[in-house]
């Protein structure tokens, strides 16, 4: 008898920042198993990361800290050049300050997943990819670390002893060599929620994903990253989630 | 047998900020039993506070969460008038990033003391005083929460069921009405150590301080503030340091 | 011969951050006058309000630096005690930071109007209207001052030779006395487009606006400021524009 | 008749932020002939600018605008991938704002100095020093842009039209290369007043200066580097200041 197979989808949540609002945290949280909250230093003011907190806990998804570099005027889209040690401190304080919000909402951190430019940076920037998971290690070795296959940062990861889990994106191309292809390239975004949906499918029943030039690859990955900041991008969650429920493809949390 | 007469000291740490260096953590926290340390919101990078809470770990100092308004160019000395929902969240936040360095220095939180013009508000701005109790309650009710003897907040934290520490300030006049003299008003500020150090050690053995007019006021407090953000101030806090032991007083934090 | 009655049309713009969008500025600048534009400190990043004052530029719009506390998380929403020196030295430096946008965008700016919690600030608060003053006269004496009827503002302005511009809301209730109906009140906000244009073309013709009450006040207005942050609000602008335009009255910035 | 030897000495001023003191500013201005005024972007409040404008202004110094990366944790000494659209942006508003201070001090900013990791970055990144020549050009192209020799943002700068000065650094060692040593290696700051203020007496009347290797190099510089932010950095300057005039040097701004 073959188990069920099984698939985690994530989604980052949590980036209003105080009278701006971005994405529909309630729907998204309709629709995924995990829930990558920012932390404040490139989204989310403290009232508005309670309540998505609140929202997540009531819904039972389970949370991350999405941490980041600290740059509010760049959403944490600018590679910055922070030392180790400063980089170790302020992912440290962010896990802290998530942590805060989810006790006051009755749940707690159990991931963490860099957001933007630290998330492309620690791909392969080692003395920063290091601090990350020196981060993780010091203030919790029992979280996981949620990131890109083959990153420095879940080498490094697994290396220091800490859980590592692995992501695929749903509305993204890949490379022949399985890599995501450039935003500034064609097929880097794809916007059909039909044909996202029968990727993803494919990629956690079959461990495959057909890549920009048309050749199938092979891939692995513990969770699918679905986004929910505009309206398309919940029409392709919804559709990746109602497509794998079809496939018989079970949706759970990678952390149980 | 009467029990030895006993007194906590705490102080403002953590307040440089990247670039910009303010007091001498090292020397204060040779000198205190309690650390109230900055969160980032009015003062403190990360590096610099888990800095901090490492030194306060290695010296078994107990540390407290010294929350204020989101105001970094202002250094949190600005009344801002914060709805209470959002204060609840911002000071949530502060205190969970604080734990957080708390967490990677080995140690934890154990109070809350709002700072600068928080402080002030919250001696009689009722909604604001009960944001913060809300939120110490709902992040974790086991803390203490440290502030002015007879004020809104410690009046709605026993509400609340929460532990409450008063505390004296060893370099401040009081008026016979028992309140501070107002930092514009002669006799606002103590300078000479060996006065303070004397006053001090009355305050403690006698419960008596003498106000401005020289008058003799009742006072009781579990914990006497000094500061360490300049040379003269570390000599006030050493000098009455010395003069508590001198008298037979123990030394020794309001928390375990 | 009488002269054709004329009225300015102003609206709060350059009010995204980064990632985040609020407003929609062409199409609020294809209606207005005068645009009072964020200067960062509520709001605005370089980068947007560069575009902003280039649209303006455009259109022959005039433009206003929106001055604001320093705030972002709580968009200049929130009552800040700011020492007068300080504030005086914040807005100079907002009028000089928007005055280089639109040096670098080919226009200038031609008046300062306070936002939020600083508009309301200084409608009373003798010493923060006396500080928004001092900072136009220190950084040029020929820019025009926009604001409440009545304020403090307004009057000290006066008083120091600067030119004063009045405001009525389009979209706001009035109480029997001439002030805006406070945003917990019942008729505080008009939500219908044909009746906040009609509201209008009769202050700017009959200078007289219906009450909450239903009584008539008296009122005089240099300008209107209409809304353009959600799409009723620019339902409502456009609808105030048109009527204005049927009833034969001049639609002409307040600055020549 | 040979005309008398003359030469600029700039420093970094205005560095303090709110609560934090850097520097000594007015020290500063008693030596030099050039002050590059820090934008509120790496340091300075606006009340802190405004001061040190002021002292500038009554000085007779001449005020340049040291535009800095959006950093103030950092202090704008770390690299950050700005898009050059973005970085134009963010360099005109800086500008703007410092001339508002100047405005409002009566006097005026003359000239552009990069800070700290930028200064670094538009060394050689080409499309961060065309970003900054951009926002020189657009806001006013009779500033002058102050900065290493050979850089990229010079030649950009003098490709643009723009006037360029080139500066020396009185207390950093130079390779054989006529590069500046690392800090991380020995020989990178010089402490001795005496041995400093000799080299820049050379430097200016002989063109000459001795690298780390003891070999001499040739330099050509408008205007010497001295720093403030410290006790030994107000003596080296100092030294410098009377060295040069001892050696019948001429202290003259280089914008007259």
């Amino acid at each position: 008898m073959t188990s069920r197979p099984r698939i985690d989808l994530n989604s980052d949540l949590g980036e209003s920042f105080g009278r701006w609002e971005l994405g529909d945290d309630e729907a998204v949280l309709g629709l995924v198993t995990s829930a990558n909250i920012a932390c404040g230093f490139h989204a989310g003011d403290p009232a508005g990361l309670l309540r998505t907190c609140e929202q997540a806990a009531a819904r039972g998804v389970v949370v991350g800290a999405q941490v980041a570099y600290r740059d509010l005027a760049g959403f944490g889209r600018r590679f910055m050049d922070v030392e180790p040690a400063e980089l170790t401190a302020e992912v440290v304080y962010q896990i802290g300050a998530l942590q805060g919000m989810c006790a006051a909402a009755g749940t707690v951190v159990r991931y963490v997943k860099p957001h933007g430019a630290l998330y492309n940076a620690v791909v392969h920037h080692e003395s920063q990819a290091a601090a990350v998971v020196e981060a993780v290690r010091r203030y919790d070795p029992t979280l996981a670390l949620l990131g890109l296959p083959g990153s420095v940062l879940l080498e490094l990861a697994a290396d220091a002893g800490l859980r590592t889990v692995t992501e695929a994106f749903a509305d993204r191309g890949y490379t022949p060599e399985g890599t995501l292809v450039a935003r500034s390239q064609p097929g880097a975004l794809l916007h059909d929620p039909q044909e996202v949906a029968e990727r993803i499918v494919r990629l956690v029943t079959e461990g495959k994903v057909t890549a920009v030039d048309g050749t199938d690859i092979e891939m692995a990955a513990d969770s699918v990253c679905v986004h929910g900041d505009t309206p398309g991008a919940v029409a392709i969650a919804t559709a990746v989630r109602e497509a794998l429920a079809s496939a018989g493809v079970e949706l759970a949390p990678f952390i149980p």
